[in-house]
């Protein structure tokens, strides 16, 4: 049978790609993703073969992957972070119904949320809600709904393409409405270019966030009520019954 | 400076760690971790020192890994997945506020919520809520808010820890609150023992997840009312604008 692999390779260097991502590409025939994303990794695959599509040629790709396996080669897929997380998987489904002869498998990365988390602190210590600012096709009316029932609903809250040059005020506008529901003071986080040249977190609070500038390679974290900075870090405590003397109940 | 790598080693199975946490696991003098987690590991590290403790004893792990790092080891405590979500982060920065010397560095990882999506298909290809139904340190008060809210507001809903023995029928209770709010034949996906022996996956509706019984190691997906299935998967479209005609603007 025709296989095809969709891969996630990770916020971006090299070695936050799974063991087994990294089989896949190293095993396939060809591997087939998005410009930028191939560009990390020809490096350390310089004699496989990449086809590559531009930004807003996702139908394209997908199709492009089909074809190839329609050929008999064993392709990979590529994405950054988690390919399932606002990623190509999805469409590789929908788009797979038209070749049912040919298998797709999904294998899992990390995605911005968890490693840029882990920039940060532990901001997803507890529940947490992960929401896009890209009106791209989803109507702004539905992404207002989901902040303010995410922020009164005491949600810590990621999001993911905070803005872009034609979306500047996104992120000022969901801090808007999260601060008519939450604290100025509440602990936020942001993750630039996760392991990527020029990384770079801050911690600050809503208020502070409101004026801050993004952009589509940021990843930003509002925390929950108990999120708190300690040590240049921010966390979210997994319990809310934390007993400094008794310590054994706090996790 | 002494040092800890807190490490998330991915859903079960060796490979879908990161090159990175390999690398960390393969250089460090000690690994500490719940007895489970290690166990995982050790035919993978014959060589290396374990030190472990059972579930329940967090702060002793926590305590026992900085007071390696003060002996001047270098030590990599360890969790199932990412240690960020539901794990040791918090505790460990939280902890690691006693000692000052000792830097805290976190390795990401393949979180559940990822790892089973990626076997289900893309149900989490739009924006999602991840609850954790043990009210062990939550009040279930808090968790039905959280559970309504995001029923409400349209997220994909991807539970952890959806049962155990003392909480037969949370799950239940959970898909009641929802089917207030969702429709009966709303998609949904069951992963359980994810990259381990036993791995088992189920697509059914929200009607029918009332009646399964989960356990601890069980990852539960609810659609939102766009998700679908699709040759055996279930995929949730990035966008609302699907047009058959004109593929182009799917993704």
């Amino acid at each position: 049978m025709n296989k095809i692999y969709v891969v996630g390779i990770g916020p971006g260097e090299y070695e936050q790609m799974t063991i087994r991502a990294e089989k896949v590409l190293r095993d396939c025939d060809v591997i087939v993703g998005y410009t930028v994303y191939a560009d990390l990794l020809r490096e350390h695959f310089p004699e496989k073969e990449f086809l590559t599509t531009p930004m807003r040629q996702e139908e394209k790709r997908c199709r492009l992957a089909f074809e190839q396996a329609a050929a008999g080669r064993t392709v990979a897929m590529v994405c950054s972070g988690d390919a399932g997380v606002y990623g190509m998987s999805g469409l590789m489904l929908e788009i797979g119904t038209e070749y049912p002869q040919t298998e797709v498998e999904m294998v899992p990365g990390v995605t911005a949320a968890v490693a840029g988390a882990a920039l940060l602190g532990a901001p997803l210590g507890h529940d947490f809600a992960v929401i896009s600012l890209s009106n791209l096709l989803t109507p702004w009316e539905t992404i207002e709904h989901r902040i303010v029932a995410a922020a009164k609903a005491d949600f810590v809250i990621c999001f993911y393409n905070p803005s872009s040059k034609k979306r500047k005020d996104f992120l000022k506008k969901a801090c808007e409405l999260m601060l008519q529901h939450k604290p100025e003071t509440t602990i936020c986080g942001i993750a630039a270019r996760i392991a990527r040249e020029g990384e770079r977190t801050e911690i600050c609070t809503l208020q502070e966030l409101r004026e801050r500038q993004t952009d589509m390679f940021t990843t930003v974290f509002v925390g929950n009520s108990e999120t708190r900075a300690a040590n240049g870090r921010i966390l979210t405590p997994r319990g809310y019954a934390v007993d400094t003397d008794q310590r054994g109940v706090i996790v």
